[in-house]
Order: structure tokens, then C-alpha cells, then sequence
């Protein structure tokens, strides 16, 4: 099995260390240059043991980004003005007016976006793949093709998604079905009171499909204030009646960033059933308040990732493939400038969305602060700094970032 | 008189175009490569004609940062995690216990930070000083220093700020009255409730001071919600019996980013009397609002500009002297998502701070949209990209400066 060593990196900003990895995870991690050198430490196959200088930067564990739209993305063709209206609605049919005549087709697109994020340190994504009338599994196949394009550099897990709702159009329901015998990992829905206007049916068609196919559940819920509450609490019911907690995820999850009564009750229960919640750090207003409370989030002990969203698509120019400054993204929005809360923030880019993905992880260090250490996975990236809250501030482009032990891209560029 | 010839620019990323300048502002823009030639369009001294490729790049009016604080910066040292408690009173105490075991003295660093923004394109800065019983007037004289080492890289205006309030401490108003005398182009004040806790007497000696020496006011106002707006109150009083309309500027006026009652009359009053606000793109929350109606005061008329505030102090460990950035976190807080609001974000953090700094400036474009022409100031930069908006989502660091009519640095470095 083919080992890496990763020489003078400082694990989440300690000690300069030498790191060895394999496929299965962190080996050792031992004071830099202390590390038995190579020649002598590799009994068998030493050829299979690949040396890599980390120059001091800081070893975290690769970044994940946990709420993508990988089928939207127009990152790397010419910038194009946003002809969006401003409702979701509005975006919705902007996409769907304009994404044919993109000029690449879908899977270049997502391969190329995914591309840029790996290099950037991204080594665990969900996307979301759209699924409508409109589009059929062209999209979804087109990430699908990302993912094939990348198995070796990252692991991808696709979200069927409903963007356009389930039963406002014909045909979904089977469209979904067919994503998720073809290679979907989870199954999405959205908005279920606004778009279908049909919670009842849009959830339980949800769910249904859910436990046909044994696949979890990742819930796109802008609703805002006691009708987001209410659409959350027919998934907590849900969850609770199938078993499936721990299965089921809910996006952006924006009634919990308000102040209506209830929103205490639902932390419990999205705490109690092991939900997990993803943002994108959106900047909301004293009318539409959309930031999570993180640090509550945390004590709570519920699993909250992070996510680009749509980057560079047909519904906003944001985003481009680098989760460390979408993680000082959130640290701004969330109004951090100490240290701790910081890493808070890059914690939830990191070991966040790992827990999000891999609901057995829990892992955010043994005494609640984010580390890094023997046992954990190899899914690692080196960045420069000298803290990593400086790291933050930062955000050079200097990276090494390694996937089931082995380093898929070095200096911002795959290998 | 040299005279600058930008070849190839996008003035506001419109049509290629060849411009020329010279201390008095901009003398021609003409299609690319159709301005006469150097050598035949010089009638005397060809010699004193520079002339420099601007590569395609998009034209805009340098950046202003008015609202920094170069006194209190650590960039270029090695990075210090925040010792400082949450309260503004905490912050303070903590730059005052820590500041003078900084590995370099106030003047080095404001000249070395100064130098950083000038190389991303800001040469219009407006700069606290802060002048207390503590410090006396050797942070003022460090960017008093700063001033004069980039006397011709940039035009800086400095606030003798009362960063401890005048009547907490001896001597404060003293001293405010030296730094007047020697080289300050502005008196400050600080939320006169909550520091000096006397705001009559707090903004009597501001004003006062002004008075005295026939210079502006900037007046830092964190005070939220009635508060703020009593305070904000007692100086458009002020500003109204004293006939200095158009000669005072608010900074932060957290106070108008609330809900309460009497935020609406506060900006009738703001726009009649010609204040002036500074933002510094804050992250406000639900039960702390910080961000200013941007679209709002732009309808009224109001001038409004951009600032890092402190970069990378005892404060906290934000900014790095890129303006560009800083527009992009404003753009990104505001919830901005289309071409035109994005720009006007731009449009803040280059015009906008240009109107604060010069209220007889008042350049937005004839038809309210933001641009660069004939006749407007020989203050520019040259940044890399498609379209404004794009400008703002990448910014790439290939910069060009001007300052009165010459470069002044080019790709990161001053000349």
C-alpha cells in the first residue's frame, strides 16, 4: 500500500511534525525530523513511500464542501452578467433559459469546477445534480462524469435534487427514482410549502424514495421564519417515525437564523434526531435573517458542514472553488476576531463537513477543539501560515492536498 | 508637466481605450490604438511623456480608504492571535497594554501598511490618529511620518481621533489642539454617550476644536439603535447652528442600520446637512445591526465611502490593504448578487470614498452610474478582469496605480 510522509507540517498550527499517511489514515505523527528516515523505517516496499516537503505550513484535514451545485457552475468561461430576476423562482428560469447554450456542456463544466476545488484543498463534496422536466438526467449526468473524472482525487457524493419541486411538473418522481438506481447518493427535495406548495406530498414522496433506495436525505430549505419551522418540523416527524436519524440533512436550514418563537424547540429536536445542517454563509438583514447560529449549533452538538453553493452560475457571480475563503467568509458573516472563534469557522469547513458526510466521524477533537492526529483520515491539506487563524487571512494559494493517502494536488494544480 | 498615457484600459470596463493623463486629471480617452502616437502628439517635451500597457485591464478610479487606522497596525509582522475581551473598552485597553512592545515603532508601521494599500490601488486615504493621555502624540506623529514617506504615492488626510473619549483622561483636548496645529486635517469625536459619557460636553469640544481651525470632523458612532440616533441628533444640531454642512462625516452610524423609530427622519437629516458616512462593510446580526442602507443613502444622495478600519491589530485580525477586497466583503454583506448592484459596491469603495474626502467632488457618472471620463481626477487603477463584477469576484492582484497623473505602482510593488 503506497504511504505518504509528509515532512516539517504543523498539525492544525502545532509543532512541526512528520506525518505518515496511507490509505487508511494518519500512521504516526512524530516531531519533525525525529521521524525514522525512510530507508530505515520502511520494512517492505519502500519505493511505495512517497516524501513530501511540507515547508511549515499547517496540516488540516481537507477542506469539504458539503452543499455545491457542480451542474450550474460556469467557472472558467467568459464572465457573464447576471440576467437573473431576484426571486428564487427568477433564478430558477434563468438557469433553465440559458444553460443549454452554455458553451461547454455539463460534464466539462462540473469536471473543470471540481478540478479547481480540489486543487484548492476540497478532497469531500456533495453536489447536488438538478433533476426536472426541463433537463431530465442531463445534469445529473453530467456530475456524474465529474465524479468518474475525479474518483482517484476526491470523494463525491450526488444529491438527486429536485430543484424545480416533484410534482409541479410530470415526471419527476420517476426521474428521481432513476437517478438513484443510477449512482445518486441521497435524495433531495426543497422548499416543500413554496414550491409545490404541497408539503405533505413533496416530503413524503421524499421519504419514500429514501427508503426504497436506502439512501439518506439532504432537504434545500430557504423557508424563513414559522413557515421554514413548520416544513422542518414535517421532516423532523419524519425522520423520527422512519428511524432515520442520522440519515437526513437540511440546507441552509434559514428559519433556524430568526427570532419567531419555536426556534429553540426545533434546535432540540434537529439535536435529538442527528440532523445535519449545511450553510453557505449567507449574509441575511434585520428582514431576512439567513446566518446559523454556529456556536450554538456546536454546543448543541449538531453537525453543520459548508458549503460554495452555485459558483459563477446563472443565479449569482459568487464563489470559486476555494472553501478556505469561503471559510473567512464565514468567520466574517458570523462577526468572529478571536482566535478560537476562527477556527470554529474553519473547523465547520473542515472536520464540519466531514461529520456531515460521515455521520460516524464526530470527530472535532477530544476536548471539542478541532485537531488533527493519528488515526484520522488521510484527507489532508497543507496550507501556509503561521496560525490558522493567519491561515484564514491569508488564504494563500500554496497547497498540498492529499486524498486516501496519497497527494492529488500540489501548488494549486492537480497532480 | 508629465503627462501618462494608460495604453489599452477598459474605463469602467467599457470599450478599449487609450488615456491620458497628467496631474490635472484625465486630458483625453480615446479608442485604442487610434490616440496619435508619442512621438507625432507631443508638441514639447516628448521625453516627459510616459507611457504604459495597461493590458485590457478595466479602468477605475483608484480606491479611498476613509476610514483606516494606520496607527494601530501590525501587517508584515508576525501574526499575534487577539488577546482582546469582546467590548470595545476591552479592545482598547488591550492595544494600549500591548502596543509599544511591537516589534517595530507606530511610523514603521503605518509607512509599511500605507505602502501595501498604495501598491493595491488606494491613493486617497483618510486616517485616525490616535491622540491620548497613553500615547500622547506618538501615534499621530507615526502617521504623520507615514504621510510624508508616501507624500507622493497618495493624497492621506488624518483624524486627530480622542480614541479614549477627551474628558476621561487630562490633557486629551491639549493635545487634540497640538495635532491640529501640526498637521491634522480633521478632528474626531467617539460616541459621546457611552465613552466620555457627557455627549454635550464630549461634542462641544469637538466641534469647538473645528471651529478653532477650520477643519472637517469625523466622528466614530457604534452607538446602536435611540442612542445612536440621540447622539447622531445632537451632531446634525451642531453641524446646522454652526453652518459646517458638508464639512462633517459620521463613521460606522451603526444607529441607521436599526429598525427603531426616527432612523427615516435621521437620514433626511443626514442627506439636508451633507454628512458624510464611512462604512467599513461590517457583519451585523439580528439584536446588533451594522450595516448600513447602501442602496438607501445612495438614493438620498448621501456621500458614502469604504474603509478596512484596523488591519491586523490588538483589534482584531482582519484586513490586509487590498480595497478590493474590502468592496467584495461589502458586496458580500449587502447580499449582493447582479451586476449593477455589485458595481455600485465598487462605486462606494472609489467614488464614494473620493466624495467624502472631496464634497466638491460629487462624480457618480451623469446618469448616476459610476464611471470614468474626461476631466475626472488623475486618481486611478488599472485591475485585471472581464467586467467590474467579475473584477470584484476575482480580484486578481495585477494592479496599475496613478497618483496625480503618474504610476506609482505596478503588479503589487511600488515603483
Amino acid at each position: 500500500m503506497t504511504r505518504t510522509l509528509l515532512r516539517n507540517v504543523r498539525p492544525w498550527g502545532g509543532a512541526p511534525a512528520d506525518v505518515l499517511v496511507d490509505e487508511t489514515g494518519i500512521l504516526e505523527v512524530a516531531p519533525a525530523a525525529e521521524a525514522a528516515a525512510p530507508a530505515t523505517d520502511a520494512p517492505a516496499g519502500a519505493s511505495d513511500l512517497e516524501v513530501v516537503d511540507g515547508a511549515g505550513g499547517i496540516l488540516l484535514p481537507s477542506f469539504s464542501d458539503v452543499h455545491v451545485h457542480l451542474d450550474s457552475t460556469r467557472m472558467g468561461l467568459p464572465f457573464r452578467p447576471n440576467t437573473a430576476g431576484p426571486s428564487r423562482m427568477d433564478r430558477i428560469l434563468n438557469d433553465r433559459a440559458n444553460w443549454r447554450s452554455a458553451e461547454q456542456p455539463v460534464a466539462a463544466r462540473a469536471t473543470y469546477t471540481l478540478e479547481r476545488m480540489i486543487a484548492q484543498g476540497a478532497t469531500r463534496v456533495r453536489s447536488h445534480a438538478q433533476v426536472d422536466a426541463d433537463s431530465g438526467l442531463e445534469k445529473f449526468e453530467g456530475v456524474l462524469a465529474a465524479r468518474e473524472a475525479h474518483r482517484d482525487r476526491a470523494h463525491v457524493e450526488i444529491v438527486a435534487f429536485p430543484q424545480v419541486g416533484i410534482h409541479l411538473e410530470d415526471g419527476v418522481p420517476d426521474l428521481l427514482d432513476e437517478a438513484l438506481r443510477n449512482g445518486a447518493d441521497l435524495v433531495g427535495g426543497i422548499d416543500p410549502c413554496e414550491i409545490d406548495r404541497d408539503p405533505k406530498r413533496h416530503l413524503d414522496t421524499v421519504f419514500e424514495l429514501a427508503e426504497r433506495h436506502g439512501v439518506g436525505i439532504d432537504v434545500h430549505l430557504h423557508e424563513a421564519g414559522s413557515l421554514g419551522l413548520f416544513s422542518l418540523d414535517l421532516i423532523v416527524e419524519r425522520t423520527r417515525a422512519l428511524g432515520l436519524a442520522g440519515r437526513v440533512s437540511v440546507s441552509h436550514a434559514f428559519a433556524l437564523a430568526s427570532t419567531v418563537p419555536g426556534v429553540e424547540r426545533a434546535l432540540e429536536d434537529v439535536a435529538e434526531l442527528d440532523i445535519a445542517l449545511t450553510t453557505i454563509a449567507p449574509k441575511g438583514s434585520l428582514t431576512h435573517p439567513l446566518d446559523l447560529p454556529i456556536g450554538r449549533l456546536r454546543d448543541l452538538g449538531i453537525r453543520v458542514g459548508l458549503g460554495m453553493d452555485g459558483q459563477r452560475d446563472y443565479w449569482s457571480p459568487w464563489g470559486n472553488g476555494d472553501m478556505l475563503e469561503r471559510a473567512f467568509l464565514l468567520a466574517y458573516t458570523q462577526g468572529y476576531s478571536n482566535d478560537d472563534d476562527i477556527e470554529d469557522a474553519l473547523a465547520v469547513a473542515t472536520w464540519g463537513g466531514a461529520n456531515v458526510i460521515d455521520g460516524s466521524l464526530r470527530r472535532l477533537g477530544a476536548d471539542g477543539r478541532p485537531g488533527v492526529a493519528v488515526g484520522d483520515p488521510a484527507e489532508l491539506v497543507v496550507v501556509r501560515g503561521e496560525t490558522p487563524t493567519s491561515a484564514v487571512m491569508d488564504r494563500f494559494p500554496e497547497r498540498v492536498v492529499v486524498h486516501a493517502g496519497r497527494v492529488v494536488a500540489e501548488g494549486g494544480e492537480l497532480r
